[in-house]
């Protein structure tokens, strides 16, 4: 099975679990607004091409690789609710479609994206999932997405005035990648501490591809309002380091994520992968930029 | 120990988890505003009841049992931070000082929560604890705080236009109670399920006094504005009812409530705390009605 049909797939039959007779029926349909459509789904196809990484055999967890890409997908989703509110990006687009709490509100954008974090949590606890899986899982995750260098750290630095940028950036957009590559290194049996730089550098590449886009991009082709950063006077490496460097930067990175994949069974197969997915993320208005 | 000693200092030792040098500064001061001065910390104080209501060979795994206090303090304190936002109740104090998101803004208010959040299921997760407990109290956890009949439900409740007015107060009040109790049940070995009615039950009791306080207390007695039900349209027994029936139906709840006090090694004792943990929360004024 292909892996973005896998992956809306698990998304439906993961995310039902998330709502029942006792979930007030305007959650239900919210949570259901910010899981679908998707958007490029990244994170979760990047657990699963590190879970194939692994020779069969290493793959009978399915449950668990399952569980790990839906977690990040959703750890991603609820991010992005927040992202979008008022008192942080106040973006009233997002995946082409009226964010989120432009349409259900504020509140109910705030509960969504609560019941998508619990969510997580709760199907890697699956009682599919040996339990020693299950809590390497959910340590790693709660590592990726809190404060001590996760997603929340992340966002929150954009509240400081002296700003880090590697580490914002490490927290803000690296975590949740090297949440995927972890996961998917721990759902198959192999040490996700051989998959984490992977993951990083896949985050810095993303983040800059995502910086490039927000100052040459349009809002349609982009599914979200661009020209954010300079509003919003958050950082953007083209703006400090100019486009041609940023462009050399991140085609540089590119090479190192691939250079970095760890040893596994099928190494060669994800090398080409990766490099095919990063294709899907980097803007193709660069090749007018630095060689 | 008595118990509100061992809690403040669980409190101070798990919370300190919760960030380190990568963690933004206001990030880490609004944790701390959020979880210090406490308030009553019935929820802890009911984990700690429970587990001593088992014999001492029962209690051994001190690290469930302190994670299990910790985690449903956290999250109701989370539960709070978001209670207070101007999405929701929009109430300017809480625990007699001013609400969290006005002091540390809206954003870092969502954030501080994220964290709370992510925060319980880190220090359930944590490798001192052995796995199945881990997953088991996880599993829990999500159960009573997610999108299926958990506080984030309870909460998406009050946007409906029809309201299950039992369904609603289960999910926004019961659950984090009922997960106090089986929490407990899971950390010294017992069946959580015995422990669930029990912790249902104080959760009503402590609704209808609350709603009952949000009548007839003042705002310096109660540390948060009161007569909001009425300002907010919520549902408020109260209102409903009358204060001599609701005043009644407090009474005999705290007698159901030390009647449904499940087999266990301390039986009786655990019955007298309750009665006198129930006492905390009653309103004094409560005499002047119904018998």
């Amino acid at each position: 099975m292909q892996a973005h049909v896998r992956i809306e797939q698990l998304l439906v039959e993961l995310s039902a679990r998330l709502s029942n007779s006792t979930t007030p029926p305007k959650l239900t349909q919210s949570i259901d607004y910010a899981l679908f459509p998707g958007g490029a789904r990244i994170r979760p196809r990047l657990v699963i091409a590190v879970s194939e990484a692994y020779s069969t055999d290493k793959r009978q967890s399915r449950t668990a690789i399952n569980a790990s890409a839906a977690a990040v997908e959703m750890m991603h989703c609820a991010s992005l609710i927040q992202d979008d509110l008022k008192c942080f990006d106040d973006a009233d687009s997002r995946r082409g479609k009226p964010a989120l709490h432009t349409v259900w509100g504020a509140g109910n954008a705030i509960l969504t994206a609560d019941a998508l974090i619990v969510g997580c949590f709760q199907i890697l606890a699956d009682e599919g999932i040996d339990s020693a899986t299950s809590a390497a899982l959910i340590r790693k995750l709660t590592r990726h997405t809190g404060s001590c260098g996760g997603i929340t750290a992340g966002q929150a630095w954009e509240a400081e005035t002296t700003i880090d940028l590697d580490a914002y950036h490490a927290s803000k957009t690296g975590s949740l990648f090297a949440a995927a590559t972890e996961l998917a290194a721990i759902s198959v049996g192999a040490n996700p501490d051989d998959w984490s730089r992977l993951g990083l550098l896949i985050g810095s590449a993303y983040q800059i591809a995502d910086d490039i886009r927000d100052t040459i991009g349009n809002t349609n082709d982009l599914g979200k309002p661009v020209g954010k950063d300079v509003e919003l006077h958050r950082p953007n490496i083209v703006l400090q380091v100019g486009m041609n460097k940023a462009v050399a930067r991140l085609k540089r990175l590119v090479e190192d994520v691939v250079e970095s994949v760890p040893n596994c069974d099928n190494r060669f197969e994800f090398q080409k992968t990766v490099h095919q997915e990063a294709n899907r993320f980097i803007p193709k208005e660069i090749d007018r930029y630095a060689a």
